[in-house]
């Protein structure tokens, strides 16, 4: 039974998951900044939005003071995944290891560090940090659940049903990998024309009407991502294109993460998402020229930031 | 003898030929808004920069007014080209045209308003406009001239020797078609990449190191450019990859228009320039995947300006 987790990083994600976890178990957060770290032992979390909570929470800079953890989410960053699972290295010997990181090959970072069972996952959710120990949670969508290597389903399926306890949505798969795939193509995809067109994930990417519609597009960066798939022998599950024309019908336009990166300019997480899909087919002999077009236009967006 | 010149439109680079010309002819300035004709009659032409000048000119919104003129220089943006011909339908009827929009088919809009004798031009001068009567001079490089339909040579040597008689560089070509389409692809190319990265037109565009360098993605794009152009038999000037190094190297980065356009949410010149080229590529049948992409993705920038 899942008695104490630690959420390793406490961006928007990892705040969300660790302030509805810390109503069903002991949460412990493992900060960056000991700021942080003493913001949220003194005030604890509070989770606004789609949820209304406040929880207590242990937070630490320090791995040696996570104490006996069953499992460990790793919230950051893509590019800041290494840098935490070394500092979990030795640490939390007992606990499972799962991974929410955009993008391919998480789970093949932190296997670098340690023996942990592995669980691979995606989050649909998002939410807005207001503050160090605020979040607003924006996006009520699941976090999908899947076994990585040896780590048996009904592990995976213990921690789904703790994050669905907490009052979060998930879901566990046998193999996460079509859910994988049809992220990173639909998330390759959507956030490069956010961030260089400057628009939320609007009406514009489905439209396929008169030539110049940003559609056109859309679907052939998505038909590109899918070659690559088949490549790999990954059967995808709901198709990218569908869920772009689905997302695009929803309320109100959702602003991509990359569109808010570069709006910030701030380093986006282009070489995450593009750039694990481009690897994988190259190594696979697929060619992706537009994909590798739009890797090349937010590279250099990055590089205006200091001009 | 060329005597009296209408200069139709007063932005910067027809601010560049009025003042510079009214210092050899008489000029006359065919302006859409009142407000602008009238301050031309008081205050003149004000040119500062690479020249330093002060014209008086005669400025009018009436093209029943202009007199007998022998050259009328068409020196709008594309769009707004076949309102300024269809305004001069039926006047300056003894003038040559002579056109100096971006991208193609320029003359073909002139010719549907009158039988005037052509003159292709492309202009490679910058000039920011400052105000109504004032517009600084900011690259001193020439405008090459050819002739168009039946139009003689002679007329446009006369054209080109009356241009450097004022001050300012040009050239005359007996078939400019090499040229055109050489500043065309650098155009298309340069443009839309640097209004999609913010990036001015600097050592970016010509690094080919890293795969994620810019630079590859820029020659791919000229490539294209240049299949577009040897199926429509154009043997080409200069080599559009060789401007671009060049114009790379020099001392400080330029701005190109469109990146200029994007930074201040105008609309862009995507379809004269980029627009162009795509159309040409359909009608020859030669794939152009990249510069569309681009093409939709300016599109769909302009379209973010409403959000």
């Amino acid at each position: 039974m899942i008695q104490r987790v630690c959420v390793a990083g406490a961006g928007s994600i990892g705040s969300l998951y660790a302030g509805h976890l810390a109503q069903v178990c002991d949460v412990v957060v493992l900060c960056r900044r000991e700021e942080q770290a003493r913001a949220l032992r003194e005030d604890g979390l509070h989770v606004s939005g789609r949820s209304e909570l406040h929880s207590r929470v242990e937070a630490t800079t320090d791995p040696a003071e996570l104490g006996d953890v069953d499992l460990v989410i790793c919230a950051t960053k893509g590019p800041d995944l290494d840098a935490v699972a070394s500092r979990l290295e030795g640490h939390a010997l007992e606990a499972s290891v799962m991974t929410v990181q955009n993008g391919l090959g998480a789970e093949e970072i932190v296997a670098r560090h340690g023996e942990w069972p592995l669980i691979s996952a995606v989050t649909f959710m998002s939410g807005t940090r207001q503050s160090d120990t605020h979040v607003e949670y924006v996006l009520d969508t699941a976090t999908w659940l899947g076994p990585y290597g040896s780590t048996t389903f009904v592990n995976v399926r213990e921690v789904a049903g703790l994050i669905v306890s907490s009052g979060l949505k998930a879901e566990a798969f046998e193999d996460l990998q079509p859910a994988q795939w049809s992220k990173l193509i639909f998330n390759a995809t959507v956030n490069a024309v956010a961030a260089l067109t400057g628009l939320p994930h609007d009406f514009h990417f489905a439209a396929e009407e008169r030539p110049s519609d940003l559609g056109h597009l859309v679907h052939a960066l998505v038909d590109e991502g899918k070659a690559v798939a088949a490549a790999a022998g990954i059967e995808l599950g709901e198709d990218p294109w569908k869920m772009n024309v689905l997302a695009t019908r929803r309320g109100s336009a959702h602003s991509p993460s990359m569109l808010e990166d570069v709006e910030a300019r701030r380093p986006t997480e282009i070489e995450t998402i593009t750039g694990s899909l481009i690897r994988e087919a190259e190594r696979l002999g697929v060619p992706v020229p537009l994909h590798t077009a739009l890797y090349r236009l937010v590279k250099a967006r990055e590089a205006s930031y200091s001009e």
